[in-house]
């Protein structure tokens, strides 16, 4: 399956099984043999299917180098990325070469943004072997690294030239991590999709993994295509990521993983909402029962909920006093909810308190 | 004097004498007040024009905060653009807010590079107060830092949101760097203006400063609306740079000015394209005459032919074993000489010999 992404240059995403093994392919068809390829990935992905793309892209006809960083969120920094910046100063790479970046989420952030900014912008192409990587990560153009004081908040939009996702790789993915990648496709059927949502329900979508992809690919397609720049509607990707983005900061972005973070982040915007009488009852709990199917959490034991948004200050959503809050009207349909930070922290001090006095009664 | 550049956000550059009291009145043109100003300057820019521009801003009705770096290339680095975006996070700055530089090439390059890549890009405004940046670095959207192996290595395109340039700031520019920034200005002579190259020879391009940077801003301007991310005719900016990017890289970037190597740089690439008959008779001759009569240098003592051909290896314009050198047919008309490196330095031993014989005659 194929799917076209048409921003300012239109770029392929390629969901097949046993897609790994084409990537020499998919590059010899864009690319002139005197192109050097880097591949960057890290330490749990590279041992796995390093050779195999490495051999892949030999066979192809092109030269190429690798670089491995150590794997792990906590390696998503700058000191990384000047690494890459050495290795690819140093294989003498210049602004026609390019980039494959293999792995999950971090991996093409990070070698997106090295990719985005070395030399003022070379070529990349994803390989995601995650499934939050495949489903969301490696489509749109987002790119960059953590700070001390936030997540991915230095970065650049630079779209890859092709996204190439080999759905067997999530055989090799820890289910830890598969289960992190689920609370992301759980957020497409609640924004997007409600067919998947019920697939998701029923148990169907799990089955057919490789359609599973491609439907929220294609609901980001729509999206990044209409605001490659993420200044219009591509905001209601960031449904359950505002209070989601803070709890793993809170966490020091190593306790709680991205996908958990985001499933939390999604109930508990959806409890209010719905306590606002803005979303359709009982979409709140239809949302806990799929999270708590998927493994996933409902709510964060350590942090309490004025933690929460007060850590949400420095999100890039985020514009002053006011909270923008991706919400959804019902199971596929979203809008936007602008509210004062401190009246949130109100709203749900109440809210808490009338949920602890319906579940004593 | 305004001049508009119609790139996908067109901004203006003005170019008038006491600009640097207007900054506020820009920015209030531009900006709702609830927009926060983060200005970015140096020691050596700082104390001189930093309270007047901190007090036309707030005077408008801004809030403003500031980063002031240590002045110099050799701090043109990671580590300074990581101390910015703390100060920016520290700040609780957001996307719709804002980043003026204040200062030479260094800053708007780097200023310009933090407000590309924090939050995945920020507005940003240039207030340039040396010739170089004034005529040259500030307009165009190239923003960037160095490596230690190699100058602007890492960086973005990024383009201001417009550009207020004081010629009266250049008054208090030390005269070390008033001639190096007339290396770029004889640069636009050469590559496009034969009327601005005589101006220079005759000395009136120098009793009429706000005239002859208006000139080299409405040169670069055609090039960039043209040629927005230098992939085309944009190149011929590079007159001079090749050469001079890999002498700068020889003198470790402290040794020898910008504007002094490109000086250098244009003489030599020119001396060879006359050699090779391929630039009108006399025109190299010319040439040196107008850097000698700006204080510029004409040859480098250090460094031999083949040790500066060699270190354009990491040059961002050049692609694997061909360089491509822009040269002059004649004064204000251009050409790319595509060579190979070996070839060239060749080349560049039998002219040198040839005129070791001619000067000996």
């Amino acid at each position: 399956m194929v799917i076209t992404v048409k921003t300012d240059v239109p770029y392929n995403v390629i969901i097949e099984n046993g897609a790994i093994d084409k990537v020499g392919e998919v590059v010899a068809s864009m690319y002139k043999s005197t192109t050097k390829v880097m591949l960057i990935s890290e330490t749990n992905v590279f041992p796995i299917y390093g050779d195999r793309v490495i051999k892949s892209i030999k066979d192809a006809g092109f030269a190429v180098s690798h670089f491995v960083y150590e794997a792990g969120e906590q390696n998503k920094t700058m000191e990384t990325v000047m690494q890459m910046y050495k290795a690819l100063g140093d294989a003498g790479f210049t602004r026609t070469d390019l980039i494959v970046t293999l792995g999950g989420g971090v991996t093409g952030d990070m070698g997106g943004f090295a990719a985005a900014t070395f030399l003022r912008g070379m070529d990349f192409i994803q390989v995601p072997t995650s499934l939050l990587s495949q489903v969301d990560a490696s489509v749109g153009g987002k790119t960059g690294i953590d700070m001390p004081f936030g997540k991915n908040l230095v970065g650049a939009f630079h779209q890859p030239r092709a996204v190439i996702t080999d759905p067997e790789t999530l055989k090799t993915l820890p289910e830890d991590y598969l289960i992190d990648g689920m609370g992301e496709v759980v957020k497409y059927g609640a924004i997007w999709d409600e067919e998947l949502f019920a697939d998701l329900e029923s148990g169907k979508a799990l089955r057919d993994l490789p359609a599973t992809i491609y439907k929220c690919v294609d609901c980001k397609r729509q999206l990044v295509e209409e605001d490659a720049h993420d200044k219009g509607n591509r905001i209601i990707l960031n449904f359950g990521h505002t209070l989601g983005h803070a709890l793993e900061k809170l966490h020091g972005f190593s306790g709680l993983s991205h996908g958990r973070a985001v499933a939390i982040g999604m109930l508990k915007v959806t409890r209010l909402s719905e306590a606002e009488n803005l979303t359709e009852e009982g979409t709140s709990d239809r949302l806990e029962a799929l999270l708590k199917k998927m493994h996933l959490p409902t709510d964060d034991a350590e942090f309490p909920i004025d933690k929460i948004i007060d850590a949400t200050a420095l999100d890039k959503k985020s514009t002053g006093r006011i909270l923008n809050l991706v919400c959804i009207k019902k199971i596929g349909e979203t809008f936007v909810y602008k509210t004062e930070r401190n009246l949130l922290v109100l709203k749900y001090k109440i809210l808490e308190e009338q949920r602890s006095r319906n579940a004593k009664a």
